[in-house]
């Protein structure tokens, strides 16, 4: 066979990977004895669909069509086996291949010196026909779509020691040093039987009865599912009865950024904040490996954020946002969440920003109109968005006044209409009805929700208590609704303001450090970053928690939504340090979509030395500071 | 546990069951080397559903449910595993089941002396709530809803005999006297390999090449998939090598009608007609047992009507309406094809006829209405309903002028608002809209298509070429769009006219048939019912034929579809005898829905003894003639 073209390897119905997998993840949430689907609807990927392609053979050839499901390749019309090569040619010869699965994704693998996978084909789940969808992970026959392809490698305990449960037994603790998300493999006498008690904290797995997971009757043979853990408590055994290896398994997505200044904790926070974001990320970004597990669209938002600075990595950005999307025909918010749908729209944005890839925009913009429709339709007298009964207005874990329409939605509404703008501009498309939409609804913003009696938005205009929190705020400068003079209002009343409620998790301290950078307070973000991310390297964190209050210790600290181990100890949205850093220490942003333009403006004063790289599109800036000298090599 | 409530078993969301199994159905086609999935987009069954039910206990009490997937209980807000017993009580009892299922449909079975399976459940998909789906074939435990519930027994060859196979290769031709669904077991050396060439014909099983199903390289140990046939060939063995025994496998829904006259051929054709329809009727009506096994609108409308004359079976009509259907939303015909959309409708309203069952009719009119808005909507400034270019005017395999939009289409449209106008009436909603649109209609069609001169409707008004076939003409009668003097003018001029090309499908013939008996022309009816079923008993025909020609013989006879087997001989619209005899000969029909009152109208003259029973909706009726007596007992 010649290399000489690009086989794109396996081939499916555009999304329909990023959906099944997708299913599949939001499927996969362990509550200690029971399963948890996500509670949210799903949507099918097709299960029939047909491939086709037509080329003009100067000779004979022979092509070989590997399938998952069964089907057929037709040649002119005549009907083959899938698996055995078809021989064809010469003249004009019209190519399909119909597959249908009931269990997992169709796709077809096409081998051949002149007819094999590339991106001639197309392919129709016979209502509409698309060009084939693909992945750079599935380029080899043998890693069929319907498998993850992780990576993987082992770790040994680099302590195991006798230790006592909270429940009072004996037994033995396997500390591997790192947060393993994988598999274990026992060596002991093949006819004992031991119980696994995982603990991302050693609190976690010396408690026998409140641990996350446990394996009960493991024996030599079992194979343990997948599980993110860095402790497990084997009670009952003597210290040299039970040897434990684990098996790390990963996505490889590789890192681009490095981080090197003279400030040592600095350099620990990138570096941990690296493992929290590689770990978060797998076929899609999830929100953390221990508990949910499931793709949430607001911690995706944060972590299209994140990647440029980290990965650069374009299709996983790609597959989230197809994976959390769906099908056209929308009838739910992502996650059941109205800010969350916005916040979709907005990634879509960021995607292209990042990438430039005119192509996917258009590929994806059916789903993104479906769903701004769907938002504008859920609208009052006004144009509010409002949610319905069974919707959830989240913003964020925090006492926000949600009466009726809320501030907070409405200004990620008033993005989204720009946006939607922005992309119909891009596409050739006229764009005006949605920017003139998003103009009459900021002015009804301003009108009802901004109160020039406490130089700030308040939460809910309806509710007559006038309750003024960060959130509503934050989004208003953060996403540029605010004027320049409600910004330094804000910036005043609100954000540098004590008396008003401090944000409590880091899903939304990441917009409110983003906001403080984008209005100059860099001192003050630094410190921060190093009194936050650093408070949790000095209770040992080998990664970041999904909270951290430095209020807080021994037990008490790993409890949240009332469940003692509640919280998750590697949570993606702990990683943001990654982002600041790149984006306003080391001042890397696009000026243009898909870097095609970039500004590079370190911020030295904070460091006496760097040795850094930040992912730019097609390569990386190399920035080194030593001596007082500041060194910017682009690619 | 207490027997005293009726315990519903297995439950799902409603319609799941159809459209998982209706997809299954569609994707088993075997084509000879090749499998062939339907062509068409095939709706997706609920991944994820959570069932709930609120009961007030009085003392505590414990359930289990069994699932198919993954997931949990919850009562009051805690949530157990499935599987394991729950215990909860006394007061008010919320529960709640959330299952997923990847693969396959997510369904749960209660049970419990107080909480078990009951028609109280409710289910969500999270976007929709209902009260859950059944069937009485899913009220054990042990049969899953994810597999079909067949019966079997086994069949030992009637003659075993030396043959000679198309090839010239020497064999045993083994006919098991009867047409077998189902798997075959050899017995014969361990170590031995054989080809089994199925046939439901000797012709088609000792064609090597040609005969649709072989199994090669065939042991001991292998196990055939389910198949059709009568014959099997094994080439190359002699007479006492291999030992075969088939198993015969069915959905089992009782037979209620019985025929017995003193015409032993007319006796014979009911036999073999039921037989057909038995072989046909699986979880759905398919259109035949060897090719294709799709699930066809058009033909499982034939089989609502034979329906009530044989099983009366309610629920195999209700899981054929809902998988043909699927969900909501539609964008595609029903097997692509306009006519089987309009016969849909039509079948929903026959549905009811027969059982009265206004609570199907409610859970599936959202449907019916999103089918016909559909149609609707591809109408042009006539109203006439024309096929989009993806679209399939099928009508009837028949050289119909299909200029522009066509007669046929156009009466089915008539017939469908009116019907649709009927259901609304019947759920108390306003139907008056569709009755309006249904007579603006039936007007243009008269404007456009009758012909006064031809004294018919012309298949196109378009095309200027004023042909006249039959279909559009029967269905004028046949669905009572035609005025009773446009009735009798289409009888002169169209259907006993011999200078309009003949039907030549048993799918219209049952149509023209109906016609025909409905205009009073039994004896004819009887006449070319002997005639033409009669000639397929004197082939040896053990079921009837797709398509018979009196004309052909020999191995022509088993053709079609330009494939020398592709005809197939054991086919639903074949078994329309049964509705004939039933419908118009023994005179049994609902004059009311779900048979309240209905007729019972025997036409003796052409029988001089008659011994049969006909179904009606709760028992059977008995019809005895003898010696010019007629006696008739209603249950």
């Amino acid at each position: 066979m010649s290399d000489t073209r690009q086989n794109i390897g396996w081939m499916w119905y555009p999304a329909d990977l990023e959906i099944y997998h997708c299913m599949l993840q939001n499927f996969s949430r362990e509550e200690r004895d029971h399963a948890w689907p996500a509670f949210w609807k799903m949507d099918d990927w097709n299960k029939n669909v047909q491939f086709s392609r037509t080329v003009q053979l100067e000779t004979p050839t022979e092509f070989l069509v590997t399938a998952t499901g069964v089907g057929y390749v037709s040649v002119n019309g005549q009907k083959y086996p899938l698996g055995k090569p078809v021989a064809c040619g010469p003249g004009k010869t019209d190519i399909a291949v119909a597959v249908g699965n009931m269990t997992g994704l169709p796709a077809i693998y096409v081998e051949g010196e002149v007819i094999c996978s590339d991106s001639e084909w197309r392919v129709t789940n016979f209502i509409e026909e698309h060009p084939v969808g693909h992945s750079s992970l599935y380029r080899s026959r043998e890693v069929s779509p319907n498998t993850i392809p992780y990576r993987s490698f082992t770790c040994q305990p680099v302590t195991v020691s006798p230790a006592v449960s909270a429940q009072g037994n004996n037994g033995v603790l396997y500390d591997f040093g790192r947060l393993v998300n994988g598999t274990v493999q026992l060596s002991m006498d093949a006819n004992k039987q031991v119980t696994l008690c995982y603990g991302e904290s050693d609190t976690e797995a010396l408690d026998e009865k409140w641990c996350y997971y446990k394996e009960e009757h493991a024996t030599i043979k079992t194979q343990p599912r997948r599980r993110a853990f860095r402790y497990i408590f084997i009670p009952n055994v003597g210290m040299d009865e039970v040897g434990l290896t684990a098996v790390h398994t990963y996505v490889d997505i590789p890192v681009k950024a490095l981080f090197h200044c003279d400030d040592e904790l600095v350099n620990r926070i990138f570096a941990v904040a690296v493992e929290t974001f590689r770990q978060c990320s797998g076929l899609f970004f999830i929100d953390g490996v221990k508990r949910d597990r499931w793709v949430w669209s607001g911690d995706a938002y944060q972590s299209y954020v994140v990647n440029p600075y980290i990965f650069f990595d374009e299709e996983i950005n790609k597959r989230t946002l197809l994976g959390l999307r769906g099908n056209l025909g929308i009838q739910q918010h992502l996650n059941t969440i109205v800010d969350y749908s916005l916040l979709w729209i907005l990634g879509v944005e960021h995607e292209y920003q990042m990438t430039g890839d005119l192509e996917f925009l258009r590929e994806i913009y059916p789903k993104v109109e479906d769903l701004m429709e769907m938002c504008m339709a859920q609208t009052d007298e006004n144009g509010f968005i409002i949610g319905r009964p069974q919707d959830w207005i989240f913003v964020d874990w925090a006492d926000i006044d949600k009466t009726g329409p809320i501030s907070a939605e409405q200004v990620l509404f008033v993005r989204s209409y720009e946006v939607m703008a922005q992309l119909c501009e891009r596409l050739g498309r006229d764009g005006s009805r949605y920017r003139e939409m998003g103009q009459a609804l900021k002015q009804k913003l301003n009108q009802f929700f901004w109160s020039p009696e406490k130089g700030a938005f308040i939460d809910s205009y309806q509710s007559g208590r006038n309750h003024v929190t960060r959130h509503a705020n934050i989004f208003a400068v953060c996403f540029e609704v605010a004027t320049p003079e409600q910004q330094k209002s804000i910036l005043e009343n609100v954000i540098l303001n004590p008396d008003v409620p401090q944000i409590t998790t880091p899903y939304f301290k990441f917009f409110e450090l983003d906001t403080l950078c984008k209005l100059g307070y860099l001192d003050e973000v630094f410190k921060r970053m190093k009194e936050y991310w650093g408070g949790m390297l000095e209770r040992g964190a080998v990664t970041f928690w999904e909270e951290f209050d430095p209020n807080q210790s021994g037990p008490e600290q790993y409890a949240m939504y009332d469940d003692p181990f509640g919280k998750s100890l590697c949570h993606a949205w702990g990683a943001s340090p990654i982002y600041l850093l790149g984006r306003y220490f080391l001042g890397v942003r696009p000026t243009s979509p898909g870097y095609a333009t970039y500004e590079v403006k370190p911020v030295t004063r904070f460091f006496n030395q760097l040795d850094c790289q930040v992912p730019v599109k097609d390569g990386v800036v190399r920035i080194t500071y030593q001596d007082g000298v500041l060194d910017i090599k682009c690619p």
